[in-house]
């Protein structure tokens, strides 16, 4: 190890003490968890979760706070949805939660439920089975692979692209397994779609053991259920980035973006989704600034809206960005929770992949062990089309928890561990470093 | 890779599938935890966990189930703890837990308190200082430290030797800062010793959320302290060991052993600590026989009694075994959580741990990445003696939340992950059995 190297090491251990010690991220998470809660884009919430973002990073005294404004999708749930089934002679409530995007019923809707396990089999039915019926998609997140993100890919078609092909066979309505792996009594919401050439049907989601119970119900009996929803959606509303920055001393016209999306789903109070991620950035950035550290480079923390349900401030920032003739060299998101760091993945070319594996020894004292090729996030995925050749990571924790509380009223702070938090933050804070002293 | 390492990696893979598809681990622990309870050594529960022990066993339908006799130490809590300080005028009352070994306070026990940031500096202290008051020991936790077993390490002597110092200068009791990371309600238990040159006091752990609050008031008032405690030791009892074995086809006679410890401290549930161990091996030996697999050398599972006040169980296995001329070529310990799993560390020789690193491969694509020289635990330690030169294994979970719940009422079955846990019990049986056909 060179001397430089040595000099980083010992630079990485005071961010890390920094985190631990003295750190701000859990008590920021908190504010925001319990102060504003969750925080759908459009909502009076997220306005205010905006201002919350501007000051708290005007109060830590960055050279620059801004806001950049985005019109951003106004989907609203209204009264809370209810749903329940008539089995033989009992009546049974099902924990179930509007899919974002979807109609409502228009008044209380019931229909007979016909079960699909997956939506490869709905799309092999045809009208004569489905029309005037309730479709209930009871496809199961593969619990055997290790990767629970790539579980989640590989069946988040059912709540995506639900309503579309129920909709198709002439369904009233469309109901799904949640996407988690936990059997629990929390229903999973997500963004949904319609097709403009098919019908609009109302969409949501059972909770995974209400799924199992409704599943063993209909194989003793045809079930009617009956559900009311009373979303809508409302039209866009302005809202904003919150953006600060550390301006670099060598090379200010080059920016290192990095951030998280502020908004969040209409349950819970968005604490691993993603406030963690909110909070982590905010944290780098105040940490090396704490440290008195001057970058090389732009140090900028984007805190995005609308990541849920349109992605209209990832976007913005990455046309903004372009418009004004910024040069973006390096761009992190912190979008999968707040759990105990893993490493970081590279979406770039093979030359950048090998950039990051260069960077492992620095975080092996830390417990890091991932660096490898890999997704970069939602947010910052724009920034690849206006600035080509751009490399995108994404900071990887660990991931086996994550889908018991995604998108659902379980995502609070409470399910935050205060040391894996402030351990992500210290990761990534470091990690943006050594991107500094080396691009 | 060879074509019989290709072999091990499928069967590896079908471990793992078992494990997280059709496992048992979880309900096994939700069975001991919530069924039985907390189950301190020399208690009824101790003696329910030792027969629901044997009997999920001998369900498991394995060659050999046995109950291997102990005589443990029966130290009995009594009512529940009070203690309060009068602050000004106000009263308020203090989380608090009598430390495993206590003597009780003979009815209620007045005393002025004097703090001490650390046990060091209590020993620098003098009688003429100490004499007749509380001695309030407030050494924190290293919460810098990445490695949390480092750092309570570095912090446990103020609870092991806490009540002699402080006794030695004539204090009336000793109370002390719980050995935990977070800020919390939670008082920490745990084993404490005396001296039998030293006059016995009353030791007892405060939450770390009241030692804060104590140390604060003390800057402010003299303060007095009430304690009531009204613990006692009691006659050793008879406890065992549950033994359950899978004998080996070529060497019947060489054993490996694994377990966890069936007794825990008498608050919570010993979800983590250390029934997420118990399941782990008992789980670990359940998938082995239901994937057919028939071994080289037995394999055995051993659910230790009284790891945590006086390791007789731990101590009589190693010494039956020699006794009776078996032959123990290695040993594996998981006691460390139920969390995600990072790894296996090795004490033994250079060669050993050599041997350890070339398995690393294997564990790759499950996210295990610790594979070091290190502890193997407490309950396997003596059979170091009886059967020198063993390679000693231990279980490295994520050591993140871990002293959250260790020692604590908060040790309960709902801080424990299905997933996390699951992984654990893949990866040891994926282990045993690397070691079964490497050895």
């Amino acid at each position: 190890m060179s001397y430089s190297q040595k000099g980083d090491s010992v630079f990485i251990s005071s961010i890390y003490k920094e985190a631990l010690t003295q750190g701000e991220s859990y008590q920021n998470l908190k504010v925001l968890c319990k102060n504003i809660g969750n925080r759908l884009s459009g909502s009076a919430a997220a306005q205010m979760a905006v201002e919350w973002g501007k000051n708290t990073l005007e109060n830590y005294g960055f050279d620059t706070v801004y806001l950049q404004k985005v019109m951003v999708p106004h989907w609203d749930r209204g009264t809370t949805e209810r749903a329940w089934i008539q089995a033989d002679k009992e009546q049974i409530s099902l924990n179930i939660l509007a899919l974002g995007g979807s109609v409502s019923t228009n008044g209380l809707l019931k229909g007979e439920v016909i079960e699909f396990s997956s939506l490869s089999e709905l799309k092999k039915s045809n009208t004569a089975q489905v029309q005037g019926k309730i479709v209930f998609i009871n496809q199961h997140m593969d619990d055997s692979d290790i990767n629970t993100f790539k579980a989640y890919g590989g069946c988040s078609a059912i709540r995506l692209k639900g309503a579309i092909e129920a909709g198709k066979l002439g369904a009233k309505a469309v109901i799904i397994r949640s996407l988690g792996l936990a059997i629990d009594d929390h229903p999973h919401t997500g963004v949904m779609t319609y097709d403009s050439s098919v019908k609009k049907i109302p969409a949501a989601a059972l909770s995974t053991q209400d799924a199992d119970l409704l599943s063993t119900k209909l194989k003793s009996f045809k079930l009617k259920l009956a559900l009311e929803m009373n979303c809508r959606t409302l039209e866009d509303e302005p809202s904003y980035n919150v953006i600060a920055e550390i301006r670099g001393k060598k090379a200010p016209k080059e920016i290192i973006t990095f951030g998280g999306h502020l908004d969040s789903w209409d349950t819970g109070e968005g604490a691993h989704d993603d406030g963690a991620g909110v909070v982590h950035c905010m944290e780098a950035l105040r940490i090396l600034k704490k440290l008195n550290y001057v970058p090389n480079h732009t140090l900028r923390v984007v805190l995005f809206m609308n990541e849920e349900n349109g992605n209209m401030g990832g976007k913005g920032y990455a046309s903004f960005s372009a418009t004004k003739g910024e040069k973006q060299i390096a761009a992190l998101e912190s979008d999968r929770g707040g759990f105990a760091p893993r490493g970081f993945a590279c979406d770039g070319s093979s030359n950048q992949v090998k950039f990051l594996e260069s960077l492992a020894h620095f975080f092996k004292p830390y417990e890091l062990h991932v660096f490898e090729k890999g997704y970069g996030g939602v947010d910052i995925g724009p920034l690849k089309n206006q600035f080509p050749g751009i490399p995108l990571f994404g900071f990887v924790p660990d991931s086996q928890r994550y889908f018991d509380f995604h998108h659902t009223p379980n995502d609070i702070f409470e399910n935050v561990n205060k040391r894996e938090l402030e351990l992500g933050a210290a990761a990534i804070s470091s990690f943006i470093y050594l991107l500094d002293i080396n691009l």
